[in-house]
């Protein structure tokens, strides 16, 4: 039988860190563009408090989206060790483009995905390059759409790349700009041939909710109501988020689980976006309980603390932390299934099943 | 065999019809930022020959590219008689988001893709909705992407979109401003299970080429070189793309054909992206030639005339156009072969043989 296994990761973390304190002297305003009541050392501690994130990471004034990319697609071409040349898909995920710094304009053309394929000197026609928007999700829904690819018998090597430079599109005078930062991971999906199952994506689930929550996410103006209103940020609803996000995410990882047959407790990581850290305890709780368990300690690696929420870059560069032996007191062993689950814009979520 | 078919279309031609002549008065400049030595009218003739471009459509000062994508898709789930809530995917093709009348900033979040799928007021979380960005080849590519989702088991409906609103992203000093045009085409393509491959997808070919060909289409600045240079438009190396088009595109045309085992003379229609009349005649000429043979007459139904370059929307609209019969003397019969075949920024090119 086909099957998809991932051979190489890489990321890419910029350099310039920002912690905490670099927003003492911001001008929070809140959605009525009114001054809040509490300091800024108040709100910055009870952002702590909620999300996890001390620091975050911004790339550098030159450095665009499609650059972090082309970085982290060096990486993961490396760790597996394949030839660019012999690539049938580069699947790049973002959701504002290559925004250069102090510009507002998103620069989609070409896509990020022929950039990368430029950068990286690839001249084999056949592989075919294309970006997906997906919101935070991107990522591993590119993962899921190579292995859709493979199975359908028009590939046999991906890279998948999530790249994204959130600190070229947050409004200063919102405290959620604090959450965002740039980043990017990546990955080679190779088919492999077995007769069982034995590693590899073992099931998959994808949801898009767009009813009333198409829009928990959204490009707005910025809450300082004298700004240009044609300038639009990212903007979201945290409360509205957290709840959908906490009912919704572990009933698709349940419906991936139950599909892929593993056994709760075979399951040895969970690598969640990293979006919140309140909110990832929140829905591994959840899933849990959904098979009446608690969660197991260290199921899930954190990245967070450090290097904030870089949207379709987190999983991928959580991943690859983990393998590479960078996140303390985390590994993953060779025949250990973990669970790959994201939320973001659209609102998607999916997860993915998966036995290293 | 599991196979893919279209089993209905639909398209939404924008209101306002700009014909040739409005753009009589325009201040046209070169590369260098200089005034032609030809008059307006001289242009406007040659640029008329040379494209085949009479009037173009724009869309309302209201509405934005994902209202046009859904406008098309309402259509084309009435024409196929299905039940929106029975969707698994909404593929949407563009290339420049959402962009306001009069605003520089493109809006991709959440995706028009799920704009749409809001406007459509599906419910149905397990429809997923997402964006892929392919240059003009978007739509032709997001059918290549459905029909492998179909085949891969994880899909049996799916809408696929191609819109653009390229009236917001052209520089006005740029001649190349009066190709552009706006407009949305969308289809159902559904699974269907026969004996034998009587009709559907036959075959298809993808390529990206972004070695020395990545920057051909390009969001760069406008001719007028007092314009502020943080401000981008659409941007193209015309002659650079005649040429590669004319010998890429019948290339992989070829490919895609002798994979489907379909004798050229079986060929009844070649739906081709409405780029440039003399291109597109040249391309086919070639592709004939190929196969050592003429282009027969009216091999290549033609709505460039009447409706501009509208990017991803082209190659639908014109097939919507065919099959209800709004193209004089153009039809399309039960048992015929066509090809549709596009070629974009990327560069990208792609084709699919389908029998209907």
């Amino acid at each position: 039988m086909i099957c998809s296994k991932i051979t190489g990761t890489g990321t890419f973390i910029p350099s310039i860190n920002t912690k905490n304190e670099s927003f003492l002297n911001a001008n929070f305003l809140d959605n009525n563009g009114d001054d809040f009541a509490s300091e800024n050392s108040v709100i910055i501690d009870k952002f702590k408090a909620i999300t996890g994130i001390e620091e975050r990471r911004y790339a550098k004034d030159t450095c665009k989206t499609s650059d972090l990319a082309f970085f982290a697609a060096q990486k993961a071409i490396e760790n597996a060790a394949i030839q660019p040349e012999d690539l049938d898909y580069i699947i790049l995920a973002h959701n504002f483009g290559d925004v250069k710094k102090g510009a507002i304009q998103s620069d989609i053309l070409p896509s990020l995905a022929s950039r990368v394929k430029y950068r990286l000197g690839i001249e084999n026609p056949n592989c075919v390059a294309y970006d997906i928007l997906f919101g935070c999700p991107g990522w591993v829904e590119g993962v899921i759409q190579a292995n859709a690819f493979i199975k359908a018998g028009i590939a046999s090597k991906c890279l998948v790349i999530g790249a994204e430079t959130l600190s070229r599109v947050v409004d200063k005078h919102d405290r959620d700009s604090m959450i965002f930062s740039d980043g990017a991971g990546a990955c080679i999906v190779e088919k492999t041939t077995t007769d069982s199952l034995e590693s590899g994506i073992l099931s998959h689930a994808t949801q898009t909710f767009s009813k009333d929550e198409a829009y928990f996410l959204h490009f707005g103006n910025s809450f300082n109501t004298l700004e240009d209103k044609n300038v639009r940020y990212i903007k979201m609803e945290g409360r509205k988020i957290y709840e959908f996000a906490i009912t919704k995410v572990p009933a698709a990882m349940k419906v991936a689980l139950d599909k892929s047959g593993v056994d709760i407790d075979d399951v040895k990581k969970v690598f969640i976006h990293q979006a919140n850290e309140k909110m990832d305890e929140a829905i591994i709780k959840r899933f849990y309980r959904l098979y009446k368990k608690q969660p197991p300690v260290a199921i899930m690696p954190m990245s967070i603390h450090k290097l904030g929420n870089s949207s379709v870059a987190t999983i991928p560069t959580l991943l690859d932390l983990v393998l590479k032996g960078n996140i303390e007191n985390q590994e993953v062993k060779k025949g250990d299934v973990v669970i790959f689950a994201s939320v973001g814009a659209g609102m998607n979520i999916n997860a993915i099943v998966y036995r290293f």
